[in-house]
């Protein structure tokens, strides 16, 4: 989703800044699965377990076996699939579906996936979590001769690719996928094939699973769960996978290279629930804790996690520490992504729609707080005071991956080079910005270390770690090549 | 609009002859104005004045000087553009503006024009009223070769030509316009310039006016009147306006040929007080109603229109005949486009929706009932049922225009062949099908008189009458190749 | 409806005064039936016929023999009740329903009509038209003894009347009815009986009419030719009906005054094919044009109406003069009750939405516009204008009304005594307002004639004609008491 | 809210029961402010951190010194008051705010709290939290003296016991609560002052608090954190607190006796961040978990709670028996109220909308589950099931709570007595039932000792504990009176 990332990041961050979200965005969970009964059911179920992955939009479309079929709507999976006869006209034993993450601005309802197209060969479907590096580029090129675009993703540059093509489906994907740089994994969906893809170096997920006789693709295992599905494997870097009558094949089109999956997955993103690349994510991030606690530990009474997602981390620091883990921050789980527009005096406020300090376990202690990461602090900032006022005598943070210093550029949402604060502040400067008495960080070593690895392998990293590192193993295309929106005339739709 | 025309006829005929709409439809209104401070306010209201063409969605599209500006709803003109904001957004010196007909199914909102596309030269946005008969056959081959539709418009088979196209945009539109076959008449905005064209022959209308110093393209001039605009002359057959900021230019890319306008724009399509061809609409249709009462008159008390398109012609014919001209049937305008869905045994009452009999002026009289076509019958039928049952002591009927015998495929959405009356009936099964004492269809010279004419030219007709006559100007292309969605692919969608 | 009316006037006016509407409005239409098993349906489509004296909100509540079930909206008859599975639910042999005038302001769902309560008896419904000139004494009164009034209706102030009466319905409606000043007409339901009551001076109008077993009860006569029933009687000024399972009754507990129904109703509200009072409504009209020609004839070529409501005394005018009818006014029918909000510059061009001079039978002549009243002379000086504009030589306009020159309190909504044209000029001064070559009213006697009367009986008239005489049969009590908002307590509800 | 308990337990039951809710439901969350000129902004701020006090609707009345001003509506507080303008329209220094637990059913909207009415002396609102044993028969007294019901709370009982009243506000109020017999806690809003009132036994909380010189009174605790207030005191039980221009004041009118606050709030409903009669419900929480393990402690690798009520308990659990703590079930918060209609054959598949078995930390383990409480046994069997399948070797069960054997009538919606496992079961079948390899519940002397009692005053418990002893205090007089619908009729209203 390279174009909307381009475009929209401003009114993007202004926007969710108001409500204290203050960590990376992961972009989409894609769900397909071929050859059951009750296909955009179990998408549906799918979609739901993959919700984390995008809350903005979701969509379904399926093949009955005459007629493709879809319905794709802003809101959420339970809500937007439990209106009144949506499941039943989604009929067909083949089927893909999409999680949205939030984007701003008029072409919403157009960007709601799975994208469709008639073709020279017939109807095609596809899915798309990611981003293209030249989406941009490719974008010019195909407008100049003759293609329209209807949308602002990254999805719709790969459909013009496959529809200007030549020869059968897989050809033409293939051909298509040769043109393409970045981080991606996608699903799509033919006549009379399902097709899974994940980009050469495997920056994105994809996994494949099997229900009764259906092979299943998604994004993460916990969407095989939900369904009583069984995991198989992951689709591997590279890997073009055709499922359809006669069961499962699958190709390699590129030269084998090292593979480079994304570490935020492991650090944020997946559920913790999911297997991925044959770890489990919860065990992954309670090492990452006791890691912390071995490299950075202080002398606390109470070990407490910046809920939801530190939590797993400061488990394991706790347990590692042998100090008592408490809940000393509520999260209220009922924020939606809009509220009250503050008049200045209550804008500082803000953070407190998510998170309150729980006084109990703060009052008179010596704290750790414990969360993933650190992006913008402005977060960080507001809970340590909360911490403060809730009457806790020290203060620590220990965050569990190294400082975030660049944009991600394959498929996460970042804030600019200017926001991120590790990128323009010393560990010292971060620790007085935020107001803590101690702030600590996992090493590099240490990430890889809670991930199974000795130490990170300088030489050929065995992951993509650019944001920490700013080694980027895939060309940022667009970026090198100007600004982007100087030759493209959008439309601003209103209603 | 071929393809909508082609596909969704059941459908449409089914849901719509509920309400007793036994008319034929006009297919569209546009509208474009060039260098005005408020073109979008002036659009609207231009739109409004053209509601009668097309009621079921409506759409502008402005261009600010930096980015075009689009809004396109479901719903009248009034309600669509009283939405708060939707016109303060609607920014820009330039507009151009659609209404739409009722049409079935799903692809509704995609549909909705005006169309907008970004091509190689930028953005470009095209309205269009009228039917090409070639656009199944051209769409295929723009599939074919990479093309990917988002409509079933016939708008989008046009801009796909341009963009597929080379050189400038009048280049692209003249060469586009020479693979069209059909009738048509459209208007398309760029950054810099307004377009209107019309079809070699004409078949569709489209005049020219000014506002102070800004040109205004419309289908019919009440939609210039409503804004005070001046009428300055009817865009010619084959012409190509361009309108800039230097003011106006046109070409004629086509060799002259004998111009064709629909002759159903003078019996029933156009407002009574629009001027079309250099004729007042009303005039044309109060002249019908005198050739008719000179050609079939009858002894009579009293002449009632069916209202509201039957009146002008029932004054024409209780002037010629001297007789008493009453209201004997009440219109109810309210009248939307769906309602309840009626039990069976209260089905008949449908066309009581509509009108009802005024007993004062009917009871104990010999009644004249003057309409401006008969299609399929069901309303002629019930009303006669009507006007008897209030006490008419003889109910004759009197049609301003010749039996419709041969659907239209240049802009009419027409029943099929099997559904017209007047196609498998002569005028006395007709007469006692309908239920009255006598029944009166004007002639075809008597209908070219009244339009001015001596009579109807048989080597080369002054108008298109092919619904009369068979002789269609234009070849059906389409409807001569088969079966049109044996190879198109569509999407069902909900929501 | 007495609250609305003094409440809400100034807004009213300001946002119906845009669309060019100079008429006086009537508050509702009502409608009941008992004994029927599509009784909703039924009610329904009388609604539909009655759509002209009510187009804000409308509403239906039927009794199913266990339970009272409601659908009551915003929208038109035939939006509101098409609404899937609305008329399934509207199960059950009893129905009445109620189409509300458009007012303004928060309280408007709330106020949609029928009201239902649970009183000390069972259930109650109401529908109501008219106004209470008591209404806010008597609600002060209530709620000073624990009543609750959820609304601002008149008709909840009949509701609790009933509530805190005694002994069995029909007493507590007696009694209820013996506390009311006004002009008013209503229907009621119970768990077993439909009630109908008329105010003992007949202002408001309410007939009584049969399909098959089933009688109904219905503010015209037109709500009855849509479902194919039978005409029995008008309702007598102060009878209460009672409908039931054993046939119909009724009482008049009033001491006999003679009767005084609203002239206006017979001028402009009725729709011409009701009869009323014996009388065509249509013909009655074509009476006052032909009285209006005698009156005040002057020499021309043409007659034309203000479409719809001058046609029929336009064309008795034409008749009697002998002088050419044609349609020099177009009215455009997809005017809603909202549109644009227009900058200044435009704003002149408000009456142009809704009608158009037609050039044709304008140009060169002198011409006669009838219609049938004038309220604020806005619309009439907006019309004579476009009319001079179309090219006429002469334009005079006669009225088939007299001069309007005092406020409703008996159901009408009334401009204020300051906006009425009338009030305050005389006809030479109006003359000149409207810009006519000459204005001529039909006299009152003249009025009377129309309606078949030789003359008005200056001791007791026939008809209440207060608006042109200031005579109020009916005492004023709410007006003549104080303002009426300084005790109530006003919730101001949004969304 | 007796009277929706009452009438529409099955329908409620049915609904919620697909999604795996098998928790008892809190009614409301009330909160008000007095003197404070962002009054609206604060109480929206509020009822968000009450939220989960009733997700189904949430209503603001404002007053802004001339006017009350109300937004009410279906969905959650960020919803409901971050729609365009809202917040601005609620003006005014005083406002009262509820948020509604979700009923079933029609008559929804007229139920959403704060309730208005205009009464005798001005404008009333009120809001309130709890449930009175005798609403329906003061219902049925206040109709049969003319009192008319517009909604089935509770609330508006006291509003027409108010209504119905004499003399001043207060003497109203204190009369209207000698009526009342149940649970419950109220505020209110006049044109002077911000009431609150606590039932005489306190089973409801209340407390009151400050910001700079605004009173504020709030259902919890966490309604002062989020804007920053100062928590004063817990409203006594049955004392009348009045705020206004001059300060607090408050009476006590009834007579003293022992309070009892609801144990349900200390096990589940209040937030783990409130304070509650003086103790954390946070701590209180762990220390139900400590106690579970020293009463029914099992040898095990991992304890883990039922996300996210078991938290505390489990953290209590793990921490006392000296066992590692880790989150082996992960919770999907993203589950709305409604979902896909399932087909029988993934009908099983309910629960796992709202959690997941992490596989990790399970497999080949002997793990401890502990949740708050067990009501029908639906959830815990089918986590039981996921936890086997996700590899544990044993699974125990711990609950914070005794059996629940009896239904609550005081303001919890509770299943009906044969729908709660254990009013039909020992705990030897509930072990079976549920599947585990041992369940244990903590003791009643156990809870009061968490709360900080030695043990249960058997002569006067400390806390109303009627749910696990079937000991009422309060007299459940509708219930014992007979059934309620036969002499109210109910409108059923659809749109």
């Amino acid at each position: 989703m390279a174009l909307a990332t381009l475009f929209n990041q401003p009114t993007f961050n202004h926007r969710i800044g108001l409500l204290g979200n203050d960590k990376l965005q992961e972009e989409c969970g894609v769900f397909g699965i071929f050859g059951h009964v009750d296909s955009a059911v179990h998408t549906a179920l799918g979609l739901h377990a993959l919700q984390h992955r995008g809350q903005e939009a979701t969509g379904i479309v399926s093949y009955d076996g005459e007629e493709f079929r879809a319905h794709r709507a802003v809101g959420l999976v339970g809500d937007v699939f439990s209106q009144p006869d949506v499941m039943r006209r989604l009929k067909g034993q083949a089927a893909i579906g999409h999680n949205r993450y939030p984007t701003t601005g008029e072409p919403m309802l157009r960007n709601v996936q799975p994208l469709y197209a008639d073709l020279g060969f017939g109807g095609l479907a596809i899915a798309h979590n990611g981003n293209l590096t030249n989406a941009l580029s490719l974008r010019r090129e195909l407008t100049h001769h003759g293609s329209i675009f209807q949308s602002t993703t990254d999805t719709e540059v790969i459909i013009h690719l496959m529809a200007t093509g030549h020869g059968g489906v897989t050809d033409r994907l293939i051909k298509a996928a040769r043109s393409l740089y970045g981080g991606y994994a996608l699903v799509a969906l033919t006549k009379d094939t399902l097709y899974g893809m994940r980009d050469p170096y495997g920056v994105r997920p994809l996994i494949l699973g099997k229900l009764d006789q259906s092979y299943i693709l998604a994004s993460e295992t916990c969407a095989l769960d939900i369904i009583g599905a069984d995991y198989i494997r992951d689709v591997e870097p590279g890997e073009i996978i055709f499922i359809g009558q006669d069961g499962m094949d699958s190709v390699h089109p590129f030269p084998p290279i090292p593979s480079k999956p994304c570490l935020f997955e492991y650090i944020y993103f997946a559920r913790p629930d999911s297997m991925m690349g044959g770890k489990s994510i919860y065990e992954t991030r309670v090492n990452m804790g006791r890691e912390l606690a071995r490299e950075c530990g202080v002398p606390a009474d109470v070990v407490c996690p910046v809920p939801d997602s530190g939590t797993p981390a400061a488990i394991g620091y706790a347990e590692q520490a042998n100090i008592s883990f408490d809940l000393g921050i509520i999260r209220n789980h009922y924020v939606g992504r809009t509220f009250i527009e503050p008049s200045d005096e209550i804008r500082h406020l803000g953070v407190r729609l998510k998170h309150n300090a729980n006084r109990g376990p703060l009052s008179g202690q010596r704290v750790v707080l414990v969360d993933d990461s650190i992006v913008r602090g402005t977060t960080a900032t507001k809970i340590v005071q909360m911490v403060r006022e809730a009457g806790a005598r020290e203060v620590h943070m220990r965050i569990a991956s190294p400082p975030i210093k660049y944009p991600d550029y394959y498929g996460i949402d970042t804030p600019s080079h200017q926001e991120l604060l590790a990128a323009n502040h010393s560990v010292d400067e971060m620790e007085r910005y935020i107001g803590v008495d101690s702030l600590g960080f996992i090493s590099l070593d240490g990430l890889y270390r809670a991930l199974g690895a000795k130490k990170r392998n300088d030489q050929e990293p065995q992951y993509t770690d650019h944001y920490f590192t700013g080694d980027y193993p895939i060309p940022l295309i667009d970026l090198t090549q100007g600004g982007p929106s100087a030759q493209l005339s959008f439309l601003k739709e209103t209603g």
